[in-house]
Parts: C-alpha cells; structure tokens; sequence
C-alpha cells in the first residue's frame, strides 16, 4: 500500500486539513508512522503532537475530533492532504480555522469565525 | 507586521497554496524569510527549495506562476496559507494538484486532472 514516506522529514510528515464539505482549510499537523496508522484504523484524524511529543488523537479534550472522509498524498509523497467532517472548532483558540488572520499590507484581520470559548473546551 | 516565526522550524515555515478560485488544496512548499519577504513584495509566490538549497519563484521554470491573493497565517504563527491564482499546473509532474493520488483501503486512485506533459515543459 501506497505509504508517506516518513523518513525524509526525520520521521514526521506534515498532514494539511481541509473541511470536507466547504473546503475551508483548517490546520497543518504533523504525522509520524504511528499517527498515520491509527487514522487509517480508526478513521479518526490523530496526529503526533511536537510540543508534547505524544500521539494526539485530535479532538480527545474538546471533543472536537475529526471524521476523516478523504486523504490523498503528493506528488514527493512527504504531505499528506486529508479531507474531514470537523465537530466544533479545528482551533486551540476556538476559530472555526487556525488561519483566522489575514495579512495584509501593515495590519491584521480576522477571517474566521471564533465558535467556543477555549476556557470552556479546555479545563 | 505580523510575520511568521520562522526560527521553530530551523529556518523554514510549511506553506499550504490553495486555488482561490476553486479552494483546491495544489501544494505545499516551505518559505524562508528571503522567500516569504519576496513575496510579499513581488506578489508572487516564492519558497526556499529544500532540493536546491536556493530561492525558488514557482513558475520561473515552468511559466506556471502563482499570483497570490490572500494570505493568512495559523494561531501558532508557524504555517501560512496562500490563496494564488495558479497558471497552469502546480504540480512538476503535470497534475492541477500535487495531491492527485487518493488513498483507499489497499488502492491508489489518480483524482486530479493531468493539464500538461511535465517533458513539454521542464526542458
């Protein structure tokens, strides 16, 4: 079977996640070998988390886990792109996206929609 | 002005492009600072390729340049999104999309539109 070759990015890929229905972008993760199995097996998006270097099945304390629909690979085989139906919020700080900011020439604006309150997710 | 921290990744930040057009997710590359400043400047999209070693103007090549329209930038402010207007095909291998492969339990099946003869245009 068709595998992301991991060993290239020293054992982690990254993995885009795009919201299957609209198309919205909502966060870049990263998946080691491990990570990429279990979504396979359990059709849950799971990913390794670098800052607490464990396997973080996405959604586990807010709830808002990830139904993984679709995942295709690149061409380098080093990315991998999945598709997902998106319970609440993809973002730590409650947005709808992680990429809730628009840069644009000198200043910042928000894009997404904030739908939680992150103290009310994360106790 | 908001700039990615370029510093986490050892130099390199992931860029997601996707097709403002359409939201078709066609690639992701990797910026440096050279290369997320000379896009902000030239409004065309540039990364650092890791292949190379050297600044890379996507299309220079290939004429399949991408003009960028938006961009936005995730919560941790260590991945950028690009939405471009993309000439052409994104992919080096003549797809509309790098991600032109679908994984299914046990199969591999092409869902992307081959545009072009990458012989035809990487001469």
């Amino acid at each position: 079977m068709l595998e992301p070759n991991f060993e290239k990015g020293k054992g982690l890929i990254p993995a885009i996640v795009q919201d299957y229905s609209n198309g919205e972008v909502l966060m870049l993760a990263y998946m080691n070998r491990e990570a990429w199995l279990k979504t396979l097996e359990t059709g849950k998006a799971t990913y390794w988390s670098r800052s607490r270097n464990s396997l973080w099945i996405k959604g586990e304390t807010s709830g808002h886990f990830q139904v993984v629909k679709e995942i295709t690979i690149d061409c380098d085989e080093d990315t991998v792109l999945l598709k997902v139906e998106q319970t609440g919020a993809a973002c730590h700080t409650g947005y709808r996206s992680c990429f809730y900011r628009r840069i644009t020439a000198g200043k910042v604006e928000i894009v997404s929609e904030r739908l939680v309150n992150p103290e009310d997710v994360y106790k």
